[in-house]
């Protein structure tokens, strides 16, 4: 069973191993592990609902709560707390596109919102209801999750979008495909999901972010179904794709996609290396990506997580043995640690091992087996349970991303990392940042950014403190020319920053879309824009 | 100087094989050259203008002739008959996005119509002035043609968007890059063209189309300047350059373009094979496409294709000493010829090749060296210059294209070559069209059939036949859920097929665009939508 107030299924944990615990000790100080309201309590907090009844809407308290709130940092502290301030009214579970249809006219008719919910993992407020007196339906479509149609030839796969990653990965994999797309949040988010946040799996680089993916598909909106045609390419105009990919549900509810699926690779192996500086990491992964070496998968951890994650691993023997050997080698203090991962054919396995390691050893990298990648491989979707432990300890740990062209990329690290390390300074709170860069383009790159601080006395000292360093960061990112997501998306949380790289022109084409398929503003009212 | 009535420069032409001569003759009878106008004819035709003076705009007949059409069969018809139905009523060559401004302001003031100009390349009536009482003013942007930033290791070069193709890459090579965007109408098409029409270069299996090459660059519009930031990726909201690309000019001017460059290849070379049938070709090409081989170009030339090619070749005993050899080898009259280039590192493309050349082996191709691959890249950018040779007979050429999913292709290009077969029976004129498909994606592929035809007896008759053959393969595309172009765009010759694609809906999505940046339909009025 999934957790009512966390992430991830209930029977899951993530242990915090002794040296990760006098590490933040050592960071931080000690934290004072919070007190949550129980379930019941939780329960008894949700209010009457305002819906007339409906014979597709649930509105029990117990479904509402479970769908008040998303995985942001922000939406844990108010679930734990007992403090979400709005409830959606009830909660609707369709089976179809005919369901979805009757759905939102139903939510036009009695002047609605609809809060589109796929696998509930939006870390940036999608999936809070508004204060207000317009009633708020939330349509989860977790229901609507089969298999329409595979051509194998072809290299198709059509499915109903609220199929969640790993029901996705098993329909393909049972005929020899797969999708390729493995967002962190793979185990419960959906493909609906991906497409309106235009995510990108931790093996973008074989398989492209969503946008690659999704090749055409049925939207069902205020004023009528969007249908896009599967075309491999188009010189015809805009593209339709375009305008649905990353709308967060503001046109309407994704039902069904399309996607380009691939064989299942012959093999597929991660590996690691170290180099001595981030300069030098970031030159070779830089070259890699420039010179279209078919990696399947790259992630550069700068200094302070490359000790991070070492420390968190806790196998202190072998890790003394690895510095020592990494000292004889010239990789010191600085040193960063690279994963990369090879996916094809056992030949084109070979050739890009041995391209990318020739680059790697350029930029004096040294290469240190498949033991890292391994483990990164085993607990590539376990960091969010991590969230669960830190809290019982008394510390709360969020991340933020952005990407920005190469030139700008050690700038904006800095700059985002200062903008923590320094935002609580003056309540003499510590905060403790790491970076790694994950999804390398030939022209910038991802810049994904850990950080952790203590809990506050209670969760409005808690939240003060969370929204003081997301805005610091944020105004960051804004200041350095870079996306405000690049891979999470816009929602509430990033919305005051959006102008700013769209424009205010922008703004109003993304505006004049939504006003064109959504004249009432049912659909999502008061996301992304 | 280019020819004011055809293609190219004056002094480039491509003769006709005598044996091409006569394969026509015997396909479709012997061709009846017509009488074109000359030019003092023709700049005797063209009207006063009905502009007011402005600093920047030219009135002159010449360039007002120069830049009334662009490189369709249809603006060919017109020229050169004197039958050109409205001309522009000025032209402006501004240097900077200052004038651009100036002249769209101007535009407003004036209630004029504008249209972009870039290249003149364009083959679907972008170009055309449009009767009516407003005036129309050619903005010909081919003097903003500097390259304005090289981000060398950042991998980014921005440039005026007007400038051509030999300068942008001659521009690149002096420092060592390219950005490896080749279409056909290379010679004289420029960037901003590209952008706007979403076009595809030979070699998009490696570099990309021009939607992977666009990094982001500024628009002037009538509502004021669109910037697009440079980003790597973003997952925050729909993508602004997504609406620029395919705008054929209805939102505005691009002025600058930044875009992803290469570093210069090591080695590229061009191959060619021979399969016995359409499908083993077909079969080939898509798993090197699924397989995700690194290829930099496939072009795979149906039988008719390939014997028109071979015969338009003209070396008739080499040609007779191949037909021998892949007799022996079990290739006969269905044979395809493929051409595919490799284009990297000396070891990534003996790699690649390596790969290829064991799926095209599997599927019965037959390796026949670099000779024909070397013609293509000889010739790539001259088969323009045919139509003016085949048009000296008597002789009508056009090309069409699409794209479709893998499933739909071999139905597709049936369909449309017995459209153009069939198109002219009433009159009892043969047709002779045949196809390649030279965009090859891992689900589907571009369709590009070339067909000719003999002339009218006056250019009314050949306009009619070449409408009537236009209209039946856009019919047969559009019922066979193909795109109405692959490369070419909308424009007003594609127009009418435009909503079947995109639906009412999607119509409503792209027109809200339009509406929002040019509220009073001053940019290229009737295209596009």
């Amino acid at each position: 069973m999934k957790r009512w107030n966390g992430w991830g299924d209930e029977s899951k944990s993530m242990e915090l191993p002794a040296s990760a615990k006098s590490f933040l000790q050592n960071e931080l100080g000690n934290g004072k592990p919070p007190t949550d309201v129980s379930l019941q309590e939780a329960i008894n907090n949700v209010p009457e609902s305002r819906l007339p009844k409906h014979h597709l809407i649930q509105t029990e308290p117990m479904e509402r709560l479970r769908h008040a709130v998303g995985q942001s940092l922000g939406d844990w502290i108010a679930i734990r707390s007992g403090t979400i301030p709005v409830y959606p009214d009830g909660v609707a579970f369709p089976l179809n596109e005919e369901e979805v249809r009757e759905l939102l006219q139903f939510a036009q008719k009695i002047k609605a919102n609809i809060i589109p919910y796929g696998g509930g993992t939006s870390v940036v407020g999608h999936l809070s209801a508004l204060p207000g007196d317009k009633p708020t339906i939330t349509v989860d479509v977790s229901r609507m999750n089969k298999l329409l149609d595979l051509d194998e030839e072809g290299g198709l796969a059509q499915f109903q979008a609220g199929i969640r990653g790993p029901d996705l990965e098993a329909a393909l994999q049972a005929k020899g495909f797969t999708l390729g797309h493995f967002p962190q949040s793979f185990e419960y988010s959906t493909l609906g999901g991906w497409i309106v946040t235009r995510s990108a799996g931790q093996q973008s680089l074989k398989y492209g972010r969503i946008e690659q993916l999704f090749v055409g598909g049925e939207i069902e909106t205020p004023t009528g179904s969007l249908k896009i045609s599967n075309l491999p390419a188009s010189g015809a105009g805009p593209n339709l794709r375009e305008f649905v990919l990353g709308s967060e549900g503001r046109l309407g509810i994704v039902t069904k996609a399309t996607v380009k699926i691939s064989s299942l690779p012959e093999k597929e192996q991660f590996y690691s290396a170290f180099f001595p500086t981030p300069e030098q990491g970031m030159a070779a992964i830089r070259q890699i990506a420039q010179d279209g070496i078919p990696l399947s998968m790259m992630r550069l951890s700068l200094p302070e997580e490359t000790i991070s994650q070492l420390t968190m691993a806790g196998e202190s023997k072998i890790l003394s043995l690895l510095d020592k050997w990494l000292k004889i080698n010239g990789v010191n203090e600085q040193k960063c640690m690279l994963l990369y991962g090879v996916t094809g054919s056992k030949k084109s396995v070979r050739s890009s091992l041995n391209q990318a390691q020739n680059v790697i050893k350029k930029h004096k990298g040294v290469l240190v087996g498949t033991k890292p990648g391994h483990q990164w491989v085993k607990n590539r979707f376990r960091s969010p349970y991590l969230r669960e432990s830190l809290w019982q300890q008394g510390y709360a740990v969020d991340t933020l991303e952005t990407a920005t062209t190469w030139k700008d990329v050690p700038r904006m690290v800095a700059a985002i990392e200062s903008s923590l390390k320094e935002g609580l300074q003056d309540i003499d709170e510590k905060v403790f940042a790491y970076t790694h860069l994950s999804h390398i383009y030939p022209h910038g790159s991802s810049i994904y950014t850990t950080y952790l601080f203590r809990m506050g006395d209670d969760p409005a000292e808690t939240k003060r403190r969370w929204e003081k360093l997301k805005q610091a960061a944020s105004e960051a990112i804004v200041k350095n020319r870079g996306t405000i997501s690049h891979q999470h998306g816009v929602g509430i949380d990033h919305k005051p920053y959006l102008e700013n790289e769209k424009t205010k022109l922008g703004m109003q084409m993304i505006r004049s879309l939504c006003d064109t398929l959504d004249p009432e503003n049912t659909m999502n009212n008061e996301k992304l824009i």
